[in-house]
């Protein structure tokens, strides 16, 4: 990371910012690849909007004109001049965007989006406060079939299993399960359940049961929701059976174990070992209504899901319309964070240049600049010495940022020729047929073993 | 545009922002063939740093944690809280960038930056609030050669004239020509000239006479200064026998004249007709010190100048150093925004996906996910129909979005068929070898004729 006097907020060094690149280049890459649109949305929602989810808003940045401030004291500052702020997610953006352009858009409406987002974090937390997120969406316009549900997770994960990163697991749950179980045992309090159950990994089961039993749950039925959290398998059969070995059940469970199943078995034939369900996942089912998911990479449990989402059946709605959607979002600052702090990967030099080409002498720069150009037009990034220096330092110039090659002019009609300056081999080219290796075009991320 | 309830802050249809993908890809591209590394800075700035620019500090927008204001009211809010804002240009944060990672930096560092920035503009200005900019810069430790003032211009015309757009004019003059010219008349408020100057096309002669006047520069004075700044030509011996005929002269007009001559004549010889002379330009030359750009679109000038940028002797420092620098800055939204509307270009189709394929009946969707992962796995954009409806409607899912090709799985043991949806011809095909045409590969940005 770069040194910021303002923490909270990363910056990359170049090489960082190239590991960075690889990632989003790869995940729109994945994303085109099954037909998803980029979109962007602007970075700056309506503080009604941004507050209408609830308790999110103490992490808003709101926006004031400073010239406003500085014209009114506090009195002066009209309401309307507070009432816009920063988008936290690329969600509520998205939600806002569909309805805007409803008319514009064709349902069901697949779209990515990979902008940076912002959380009015309180500097000593720790957190980042501002970070890419890379979403992907799919919209329906009164209507979305369940397969969405199947696929999206494993777009995710194709495009995080591209990466130079270890194999990744997707994490799934489903509400209608988890609510299916609450009924089925007659806790009405769901989102306590909830709430108690999403701590587990970290007050353990004691600190679940206490907490539930604050909220009225009883020790009974909190004994049988904690052998549902422990339900962690691929295999959709084993968690029908260990569902009934518990005594639940219900229309609603036997719909999500449903859903479940499907989403499981699926995911088993197109991508093996990828899909897990983990029925303690409880963090966003408050607000999901169907699949939920959390992702996590192997050796790397600590860092927590770098990939979340689920199924709303009311992402958005207008005076006539409701659009259901699925999507998840990666949290991209924070993997490329541990990507480089680990380090998992490390970039081979430092700038896209593949070749320096030398400068006799100011009075030859623009041969040189020719030569260059000449490279340019057939794809390959050149730089041109910054001085006519000694070629020792011309040289050490192309060393520094890791340029593998440097070419140099003839001088006196002799002709050109090009060095690699790893192995020294120096040899006769012309700058319109020569090519580089294919492993020296352009940066590589390559990855560090332990 | 797509439409938005805040003015000021534009966003794209999907359609529209393939555009401007277009461009900022092609953008990163030059910059990056020419040896540019990419960095992104973060979006906030210490008000300090931000307000060290000067007169622009209207235009900021700063940050307030929502959670704060709640707590306090008006009196509670501590001035720490009221130190941030959002970046206004990505000069002022490439500066401070510079400064906290020089040690980790090699110089000369030329590196790319395309980010949104943001300004505290009135609304009912009609001024884009967001909008992406996307610089070049060239910054140097303690010295800079005078080459890259002709070099990052020619960068920014490459990138620009690869654009679909008409032909890019680079205009140009010199801080040094203007002031000693100045210096030559016995003009000493250099400053007063250059507004009055800079108002030139807005006000005619006679306004910037009576605005020089009071400022006490005098008619006859304000005469020369008007004759030098109609002077708009390629040819520098041109520029060097007009100033001539006005009669100035001195040591800094004569440095000035010598630097914006290089820079004339090596830019006719590596890109003719792109660079010209202009010296009524006359803004930024308060900060910059040698060179200064404008550009415009040839028949498009009304959008005033699309890429601005000059030479700071100071771009940043620190306690022991001085970092000169050289840059240009595309306004890329206010571009994008002028392609579209004019419209210059249109987008082929409006997702990247070349090939649906077709969903006989629910229970075959996995041989339909099989086919397309085999075409994605060989490079292809391909979606599956959302839902096995009538070949009809699966036909409009792929006609409305623009997707030229529409994959039917054989039934019965019969062969799979690929059929243009434009042309109708159908022909069989296998997943496996099957080849979209490289123009169908993704969506292509078209010219629109006049």
């Amino acid at each position: 990371m770069a040194r910021t006097s303002l923490s909270g907020f990363p910056e990359w060094l170049p090489e960082g910012r190239i590991i960075e690149m690889h990632v989003l280049d790869e995940l729109r890459r994945v994303f085109e690849l099954h037909g998803f649109a980029g979109i962007e949305t602007r970075a700056v929602e309506s503080l009604e909007q941004l507050e209408a989810k609830g308790e999110t808003s103490k992490e808003i940045y709101i926006l004031e004109r400073l010239q406003a401030i500085k014209a009114g004291a506090c009195g002066g500052r009209a309401p309307k001049e507070r009432g816009m702020g920063l988008h936290f997610d690329l969600t509520v953006p998205f939600a806002r965007y569909v309805v805007d352009n409803a008319n514009e858009l064709d349902f069901p409406f697949k779209r990515y989006q990979i902008q940076k987002v912002w959380r009015g974090e309180r500097p000593q937390d720790g957190r980042f406060r501002e970070f890419t997120q890379a979403d992907i969406d799919v919209v329906g316009n009164g209507e979305l079939p369940f397969h969405f549900e199947v696929d999206l997770p494993l777009v995710m994960a194709q495009a995080l299993n591209n990466l130079p990163i270890p194999p990744v697991r997707v994490l799934v749950n489903n509400r209608k399960v988890v609510q299916g179980v609450c009924e089925s045992l007659g806790v009405t309090n769901i989102e306590a359940a909830l709430r108690g159950l999403d701590k587990l990994d970290k007050v353990g089961p004691e600190g679940v049961a206490s907490e539930l039993a604050a909220c009225g749950i009883s020790g009974e039925q909190t004994s049988v929701l904690l052998r549902m959290a422990q339900i962690r398998t691929a295999d959709s059969s084993e968690v029908r059976s260990r569902l009934d070995a518990i005594g639940v059940g219900g229309q609603l469970l036997e719909q999500g174990l449903d859903e479940l199943t499907l989403l499981l078995d699926t995911a088993r034939r197109r991508m093996p070992g990828t899909v897990v369900a983990d029925l303690k996942i409880a963090r966003g089912l408050d607000y999901y209504t169907g699949s939920v998911y959390e992702s996590e990479i192997e050796g790397h449990e600590d860092l927590g899901s770098i990939c979340s989402g689920g199924r709303y059946d009311s992402l958005a709605k207008d005076g006539k319309r409701i659009y259901p959607g699925v999507g998840l979002s990666i949290g991209v600052s924070r993997l490329v964070s541990r990507m480089i702090s680990a380090p998992m990967v490390r970039a081979s030099r430092k700038v896209p240049t593949a070749v320096v080409v030398a400068v006799n002498n100011e009075e030859a720069r623009e041969r040189s600049e020719g030569i260059a150009a000449t490279l340019r037009a057939r794809g390959i990034s050149t730089d041109v010495s910054p001085s006519a220096a000694k070629f020792g330092k011309q040289i050490k110039f192309a060393d520094r940022r890791g340029i593998p090659f440097v070419w140099f002019p003839g001088e006196d009609g002799q002709p050109d020729t090009v060095k690699d300056i790893r192995s020294g081999d120096q040899l006769e080219a012309d700058p319109s047929t020569w090519t580089v290796p294919e492993s020296d075009a352009f940066p590589v991320i390559e990855k560090v073993m332990d």
